[in-house]
């Protein structure tokens, strides 16, 4: 079965966490929105007045009949079906707490540049994006990255491994993976101060990259580089 | 075994949503920061250096040696024990996208009031406030409801009934609920406005006023009155 995942073609965005799953497990899907008439049939998921379960927002994957909106419901469902999730319904539990708090960081990331409306362009909303810029760098940013540490250090079954849950890669790890790099693109200047106290990330994010798949994704694409439009943004007067 | 419900005792809050379901279903559990020594045994829950697997943030559910962080995923594993998840695996999924997607809903809500950092007061960031809860009335709001009006419309399943996955109550529902509590206490104005053309909100607020456990707990308590500590505020100038 090809899966299918809908989501604007121009950015990485939401969309991608799902994208590294899929590429990292060889998985047979196609990119909707990237292909011959793309956005119309992805439109169409979410304007086919028929669909019993339409979504509110892209991403979301279809497979077969199944459609499957929010990002981490997506991976719940992907991760068994990839090999990229635990065996036992703790862990599994355990790894998407972690998802749903990377979630919870990629949205107070994306804020600091519209934390006034999505709908406003950021030039009249820079004030606003200064002031929730600081806190997220001074508060909220550190706070997210101590907590992955943590949990990274206290792993009970990594086996000296360099994973969230138990000794295997989940997507909880390449979630986490994408969510530095996205945070990388946008603050520099902040992650080259924070990152350097925390062995542990970085140790995640170089084991992630020695993945071959997601590796060969990286190097030989189609991997969209990030941009201006894109959830995570790199405003230098953000990043102080 | 008796669930224990680790969260803030003096307001609703996200925890509010884990207590409706425990309540409708008449579940054993104690709210442990409201009993004796409660806020310390909490804090103990995120700060036990052997603890596994410490969450980010309350609210956090414990049963037995399992502990989990983050309220959709609290509500994933409690549905089906409590009697409150549907069967199949795509509907427990569609359920559980629906939940993600109001606690997206709430979190919007409570960035009205504070837009800008969650560490300063309101009054230090009424100006940011006033200019996202105007976009949030007028357009996040009326698309988060146009959407939950939308899929229960279109529920196959729901046998004629109020519920918006098949024919019997979910977490969800309790969920949805409770967000509109919570938004008809912030924003009684726009609510006024928003609710009347969006009769199936209305029918699945009422339903969910019938459950006999229910509508017990909030008659006679200990349900906390909405407050101005809660996730969800009262001020009249961000609702016009």
């Amino acid at each position: 079965m090809t899966y299918e995942l809908h989501y604007w073609p121009g950015l990485q965005g939401r969309g991608e966490f799902v994208r590294l799953a899929l590429e990292t497990a060889g998985a047979d899907y196609v990119d909707i929105a990237r292909g011959q008439d793309g956005l119309e049939r992805m439109t169409d998921v979410f304007d086919d007045p028929a669909q019993p379960h339409p979504p509110f927002a892209p991403p979301v994957l279809k497979d077969g009949d199944l459609l499957i909106g929010q990002t981490a419901a997506i991976l719940l469902y992907l991760g068994p079906r990839l090999g990229l999730a635990p065996d036992s319904e703790g862990d599994r539990l355990w790894t998407h707490q972690i998802q749903l708090t990377i979630a919870d960081l990629v949205t107070e990331a994306h804020d600091t540049h519209h934390p006034v409306a999505t709908g406003l362009y950021y030039e009249d909303q820079m004030a606003e994006a200064a002031r929730r810029a600081a806190d997220f760098r001074a508060n909220r940013l550190p706070k997210f990255l101590d907590w992955f540490e943590r949990i990274l250090t206290r792993n009970p079954t990594s086996g000296g491994g360099p994973w969230l849950v138990g000794d295997r890669t989940t997507y909880a790890d390449l979630s986490l993976f994408q969510a530095l790099e996205g945070l990388s693109y946008a603050f520099p200047k902040a992650m080259a101060r924070l990152l350097p106290d925390r062995p542990r990330l970085q140790r995640l994010h170089a084991a992630v990259l020695t993945l071959p798949r997601l590796r060969a994704y990286i190097d030989r694409g189609p991997r969209i580089p990030f941009n201006q439009q894109d959830i995570l943004r790199r405003y230098p007067e953000l990043d102080d």
